[in-house]
């Protein structure tokens, strides 16, 4: 079968491998999508990333199951399907809470295995997945839903642990309006009756950005920080949601958030913003507000995404692309130049 | 009467000033004890603090009510009191909804006010108090309870934001162990069953902590965030509570605090850190952390505080000063030889 | 003025009375509305309820302030207000919480003061007013906004404290589609992704119900037990909201709630419903499942309907009367005449 | 191998039957205790229960691994293990979230199955068991552990879902000592700083309650509503925990519970309670108070409590009997001649 695989460190390729084996806890899917996500970017452009090569890419893949192994209850043949992002162990403290989004087997820094950024992932006709990693999708599009993966679940697990921070009458700022903040617009939306401001360069994703729910606009290129305190009567917004994560959005986040406040970082840019312990530093950071690193989702978060996007709440705008034309996506990707998510089709 | 005043920048001095008049909501409190708090310093030495000037110092304060408002219900003269810290409006969006330690009225950086850092506090023989900041504690001795109305506090309201974090099974980090960490600790080990790790530079105050509940001890001069990590499995502990905040200690948290964790900074000292939205930074923030500011506490928290000590769960160790020895007071605690709390006994 | 009393058990008249007088923390509002609630006929028909008489009805009541006590801070002259429904203590443990709706001062089986039902209420042509107890309502039509007071207020409040049962995929019942639940229905819609059914006895209000946000209807005068569990797989409805409250509801709710769902009871019907400590008895409790019986809300629950309405997410469907008419406004909504809320206009 | 099994309808009897064979993924337990419970008792009375026999009893299991599946992670022969009684599906909506105790596979009304109660349990030589059912006990003594496994584990999911209720200056009631009882006491008493009065009919057993951590006891013999009332102001406990669940119990419960407060009822004895829509009813349930029926409880609430008894705060008391010996400590439980709990010991 044909797959996009990063073979050596910066190298992608379109190869041809055999279909996967199955073991008996594992299920084989038939690819229907594969998303392509600014982390596939980031794995092609680190080379020091530390997992085995060559390895499929693909972390946000939809599909219908073609072979089922003997111990898998629950799945049959023609079942549709999508893949969870992290591939947790289900027995240490944080997978039994419910939280395999931060599987602790790995240990304290590490991120659970995820498929393509590890074992095997999606960007292929076929893929092995283990069956408690598939959630069911009968009834929705697979190739619009395989962004609900990544790019939904993320923003969803953001914003699901923003609490209290979001009742009527507060304000959530989302940062970045493209694949992830496109999502969160409308998970707002559709969620909470909180206003919505969203900040980002580009003119035409703000533009859409209030086709998908967003109340304000804000160029990144204004006083942001300025705009968002002239639109909150100076207190600054009880949400952020920053799916850039770079120093300039976060010192936004920080300048801009209210007191008992919530900054959600999702964005993976590696900007740094200092948090001063008194109340009169340059960056303006108010008492009670925090600052969390959102990474991922929990299988219950996608459970959630896929339930918005069968009731309507959630369409992720996808530009299809072959899987042979996989390397024409990156590209366009890294321009700048996609709206919503790329999507390969095999 | 006698009061301990702030009577322009960096002084202080014993003066002696009429008893404070009393409005109809307002009660006239003969003050018990007025603890001394490193506030108290920071105010001293920092010249551009705005509020006017003489004031009567002094923030955590108990008595007995000795005149009481016509419009005011509930309180009769003879009753044993505590003052509450934060002077809130009462009516912004945080007050309604109990978190009085953020009220709005002042703006997105400012803390409520608070007595004796803009209203005349309780340094002096009588204080006048609106009657809505009072909290019974009828049966409690009013000298050692007048630091529950900052130091227990405002180590309660951490730790009481803390939720999930402090499960049994899980660690539990005070950094400073000194006035408002050893009532850190006692909370911990009274409404939680969490391990709990002391850090400090003092060895006696480590001493102390193991007496006021701590089950590790860890010099702030070792390797600490080694032994934190030696000490959970190399996974960190669930929560940390900075009651320092100066660089090193900032850096400690991040470092030390486990994925999901929860860091929560009461210490003024002033520090920063960076937090990278990136796993590999230097300073080793795990995903699904967060990092608060917490400040001060609720009316709730107050109230939290007195049940505790009435229960035997809490007791502040105690240093008594008379009032004529406040400046005394002031610099052995700067000198960092208060154990437990300075308190003036007018 | 005139003014709509009680003037003994069961007789209600239209009277002239004095202006009321304000003290030093009131303000003296110049009512907009008035709106009519089922507490209104209750009050009237149960001659044992013992609070004085006479006394003017209203407890939903929006209006101008008119003049200002000595003692008030933040309300001028001709600002827009909204009166809260519970005027509580303000000391006690509860209500220190922000949980005013439960304040202790009365009991553990007392509701607090709501005016109308104790103090004077509004449905007259000025109401004297303790000024904790007004929201700003400025931007809003005051006539359309007096039943946030109660029936939005009270149906806010059931759902903010249902907390995880109204995620994404879930299901929520709403019984009883009238006053109450028709805000119900809407605050569901606008603060939630959950799927609602509406469950009443009239055909035209479940036709309205899809309006307001009803994905499902069911008549109550079929099997609603197996309607509900049908459209939910079987498994029950996460959430279920009772704004009638007679054993036939309770039993429904009882009876068509998921395991570890919750019911909220905020209907006076005086209902019962025996809640079994096994699996296998007639009504069938499932696991997990908790019932609450609601009142009203706190004034943090009255701001965000306020916010609601003025975001556009919250609209009472009302029926107007001049004051003259308040008999006939009651009649009516003994009958069951009145879609939405009845409200006077002095 | 010798095992205690329920042959048919009401009949126990000491059997020998093979050593069970094991699949990939599962363990094969040798046991080392087995608790002994009223529901065991439940089973063999009520010939109705429909699983099928002969059946192994027992769900309260310790032991060591004596042989591992091929297809098992992270456990080795000679690792001491507690089994955990919730054998849910791992896939269903409440298991992803972590509630696995009311797992949704088996319908609305089903417990999860429970080894001894379906599948066969330890009152064996040797148990089979799945492998992500177990969790560690490294460190812990075997036999007296064994009851952490219902005993203690379904008191701490219904103290750890009563949240807010359990603040210091709170105060809990629980009914009915014994097994769950006395569990419930020590949890409260390491998680919590809430004020605990305990409720039986056995006088015994209060002495040994106060032993366990309770603050006040209270005989069911007298008017034990009047007493809590008048231990707590005349307002209520904030936490009810009915561990028995007959009717007498469940009006306690309802009748002494505070406003806001919350009601959990782990006891299988079949009662029931009217809760009434109103508030004057015989039965006296306050506003905003809430009853829920729990269950056993998640994996994360059993590691919870191998932690407890790692860290020296629960300690369950336990009489031993031979294995041979089981229908004595079945008759002796009936006659409620048991303090703490009865374990089987291979």
């Amino acid at each position: 079968m044909r797959a996009v695989q990063l073979v050596e460190p910066t190298v992608v390729r379109l190869v041809d491998i055999p279909v996967p084996e199955i073991g008996p806890d594992d299920v084989l899917l038939r690819v229907a999508a594969a998303g392509v996500c600014h982390s596939d970017l980031h794995v092609m452009h680190n080379p020091d990333r530390i997992f085995a090569r060559p390895v499929t890419l693909g972390h946000e893949v939809t599909g219908s199951v073609a072979d089922v192994g003997s111990g898998v209850r629950g799945w049959a043949v023609g079942d549709s399907a999508i893949v969870h992002l992290c591939w947790s162990c289900g027995q240490c403290r944080n997978c039994l809470a419910g939280a395999d989004n931060v599987c602790l087997r790995g240990g304290r820094r590490a991120q659970p295995p995820a498929p393509g950024l590890g074992p095997d992932g999606g960007m292929a006709e076929y893929m092995r997945v283990p069956a408690r990693f598939l959630v069911g999708i009968d009834g929705l599009d697979p190739v619009v839903s395989a962004p609900l993966a990544d790019a939904a679940m993320t923003a969803y697990h953001a914003i699901r642990n923003s609490g209290h921070a979001l009742a009527p009458g507060n304000t959530a700022v989302v940062i970045g309006v493209g694949g992830l903040g496109h999502c969160a617009l409308q998970i707002l939306r559709a969620t909470t009756a909180t206003r919505i401001i969203a900040v980002d360069v580009d003119a035409g994703k703000l533009a859409d950005a209030v086709n998908h729910g967003a109340h304000e606009t804000v160029s990144a290129a204004s006083d942001t920080v300025a705009a968002i305190l002239d639109l909150t009567d100076g207190i600054g917004a009880q949400a952020v949601f920053d799916f850039v994560g770079n120093d300039a959005t976060l010192r936004t986040a920080a300048a801009g958030v209210a007191p008992n406040g919530v900054v959600q970082v999702a964005g993976l840019a590696g900007g740094r913003v200092p948090i001063a312990a008194a109340p009169r530093d340059g960056v303006g950071w108010p008492w009670g507000a925090s600052l969390r690193m959102s990474y991922g989702g929990t299988r219950t978060d996608l459970v959630a995404c896929v339930a918005l996007a069968r009731d309507g709440h959630l369409r992720v705008d996808c530009e299809r692309f072959a899987l042979a034309d996989a390397l024409e996506a990156f590209d366009r990707l890294e321009a700048g130049g996609v709206r919503g998510r790329a999507v390969l089709v095999p």
